[in-house]
Formats: C-alpha cells, structure tokens, sequence
C-alpha cells in the first residue's frame, strides 16, 4: 500500500505558531521534505528543527535563488521522483511549508505532480497575512467589508483597479517593489493608513507604519496592511 | 501591575489545529474569555473544552444570536467592564476566537474597548478560508495572481465589481445568501470553478463542487471558493 502525502503548513516562522496536528505528523513521519535556498538554510525547516531527529530521511527541494523564474519545472520534477519513491515504498512523506500550503505556497507543485497517484492531506497554517494583522495590533477588516490581496509585482493599472474595491489591501512579495507601491498609496490617499511588517512573528520582526520606513527595497517576506474601511483603527507607532 | 489582554486565534474548528501558542497561554490563565450563544455551546469554548479546567474562571460574552443586528454594543460594554476588572486586578484575560481574531472576528469589539488601557496580545489562528482550500484540495492562490473575500450578504452590484478584479474569490457568511450568489456565479460563467464547504475541519463537515449542492441556504459557517486563474486546478468530486 503507498503512503499517503501531507503538506503540511507551519505558520509565519514563529516554532509556537505549529499546530499540534502539524507537530504530531512531523513527529511521527520517516520523510520529511522541504523547500530550501541553494545557499543557507531551509527556512519551512527552521521553524520545525527542534522536532526533527536524526532516524529522518530529510528531501531538501534545492530552489535556486538567483534565477528571476521560479519555480523551476526540472527542480520539482526531481524532487518528485524522489518522494514518489518513497510514497511507492510505502512510506508517508512530509512536505513542510511556510504559511499555509494553499496560500501562495510552493507547495502545490508538488501537489499538481502527484495528487493523481497518492492519497493526500493538506494540514493548514498560519498565513504571514494573518501574522501581520496581529502584530500590526490592528484588525483586517469586519462585517461586510472585503479583503483583497495584491502582489506587489503587478504593473500599476492592475494594482489601482484592485485597490479601488476592497476595504482592506494586503500587498505581499513587496521585496524591490516597494518604493513604487509607496507611490501608488501615495497617489489614492492612503499612506497614513498603511503599516509595514518584515518577517512577521520571527525574533528580527519590524513593523511600523508605512509612513516611518523610508526604505526603497524591503525584504520578500514583507507585507503592506492598509485598512480604510469605517472602523476607528489607528494604526500604531 | 495590570494584567495583559490576549486574543487567541484557535482555528476553524478541529482541536488538532489549535497552535502551541495558544495551548500553552490557555494552560496558564486563570480568566477565559469567549463568546457564546444566548443558547447552545460556545463554538470557541468547543475548540479548546478539553484543556479547561474547574480552576479557571470562565466569562462567557453571551450574543443574543436572533437578533439581526449584531454585535449589540451592551453586550461587549458589559463584558469588557468583568474584563477590566480582572486585568486591574493584575489577571492576564484571554479572549477565545474562533478562526483568527483580527479576520471578521468579534475579539475586535473587546479589543477597541480595551486596547489603550491595557497590554495586548494577538495570537493568530487558521482561519476557515485556509482551512476550506484544504479541504477542496485546491490551492487558493499562486504567483501573482489577487484573492479577494466577499461578504455574501452585500448587494449583487458590488459582488460583482468585486468578482471582476482577482483570481480566486472567496465568499463568506454565505448563509440564506447562497441561491442568490449561486445565481451570480452562474451568470460570470464560474459554476463549474465553485467549491463548497461547510464547517471545514468539523467532524460534520461537507465539501463539495457547489453545482452538486443544491440547498436555497446554507449554515452561516461555509464558503465557497472560485478558482478562475490559470493554473490547472480542477475541483474534485
């Protein structure tokens, strides 16, 4: 009988912020699998080391970092091959992901290479959205109000039409991007009801408002939180 | 010296996917704070039932759930007044959430009460929006693609305007809604795009493509989710 295939969503970086689900299956898996750069550490692994022993088989997915395409077809094809190999044996296998797996997560290139064969389970997380909302001290969005969510490297009429319908904008990937969507907030009014958070939960955490980081790159792993719904939400200093 | 606020993030609904996080502040306080029906069980309470003990002191904020109009602002104003007291007092408080308490969550009306007084912390949590893409096993969103989260009980112009700007939409607070966003999914063309999930993680729970569940209304607690971006997604049975 094959095993079965779990990706498994580990929250935004902070080790408390694993499920008990996300923990017991790590615990009790042989292979564990993950995303790491080609130079440095994994960090989906990071946010688990202290659970993993050396009786695991460990698959790095070895990303190259330098290349501006990503994902690599050729780098999942082998790392498939890999965990097909060991799903055929009879072994579960663990892909461990930062965030939630579903949510912008690399993970579901794994997942379009075998869902057909295998069973699998995908186990949520904590998305960094969340995290930012929290460590923002300032709430998403409330009754009817909606969310929408942005990826910086859009071009600008893209962006504009997007922000224009939503009460909460939520950019991610910001990265280089940054000093351009400073503009376009800039432009609709809306700088001093954005806030700024880098590396959401993790001990290096920044957040502030938007207005106070006068950066022109932030890291990838950057979120820009703007609310102009009717709430009374300041945002914090 | 006053105690700290905490909102607790525990998820959509499974005890298996609350965070160590929340597991270890729940352990050490003494005052819990969650919202509850004027009759039945208090979904937030259920997440978490078994790591409650006698010696903790519970305030249930009782929500008066026939009443259209919610949240009624004596009831947080009562609530947040026990609360305060405690916290004077010296007492951590934690607010129960279900989901994540700064995404739609009701922590937010305590919160504006209480935050300038009083220390605060947020601990995120899955929210169902995740949990449901797990559950439809498909992702949510890639690449640059937006998502967006609908409210259901909106008016059929701004859904959508709303629809039109992104690649996944999510709806919420589907409830009594559903023939009627059902229609207006239909007419963009987006049924056979459509998953429905009803108490994602929940022992009853039910998921399937939304052109196979055919109910005028559905519990307050589902979602549905559209996938019209490019990658090759299809919904399972």
């Amino acid at each position: 009988m094959s095993g079965k295939l779990y990706g498994l969503g580990l929250g935004p970086g902070d080790p408390e912020l694993i499920t008990l689900k996300a923990l017991n299956i790590i615990k009790r898996s042989s292979v564990i699998a993950y995303p790491a750069p080609d130079d440095g550490e994994s960090f989906a692994r990071s946010i688990v080391a202290e659970h993993i022993d050396e009786s695991q088989l460990e698959i790095p997915i070895v990303i190259p970092m330098r290349r501006e395409r990503y994902p690599a077809q050729q780098v999942f094809d082998e790392a498939c091959k890999k965990i097909r190999g060991h799903l055929i044996s009879g072994s579960d296998v663990v892909v461990l992901c930062e965030g939630d797996p579903f949510f912008y997560g690399s993970f579901m290139y794994v997942f379009e290479r075998l869902q057909d064969e295998f069973e699998c389970e995908i186990v949520p997380g904590i998305s960094s959205i969340m995290a930012s909302s929290s460590v923002l001290q300032r709430p998403m969005a409330a009754r009817n109000e909606s969310v929408i969510i942005i990826p910086a490297p859009l071009d600008d009429e893209e962006i504009l039409r997007r922000m224009a319908v939503a009460q909460s904008i939520i950019f991610i990937k910001v990265g280089r991007h940054l000093a351009r969507i400073r503009s376009l907030i800039e432009s609709q009014g809306l700088l001093d009801k954005a806030g700024y958070v880098e590396r959401a939960t993790l001990p290096n955490q920044k957040s502030m408002p938007l207005s106070d980081f006068n950066e022109e790159t932030a890291p990838y792993f950057s979120i820009l939180s703007i609310y102009k719904g009717d709430e009374p939400w300041p945002l914090k200093k």
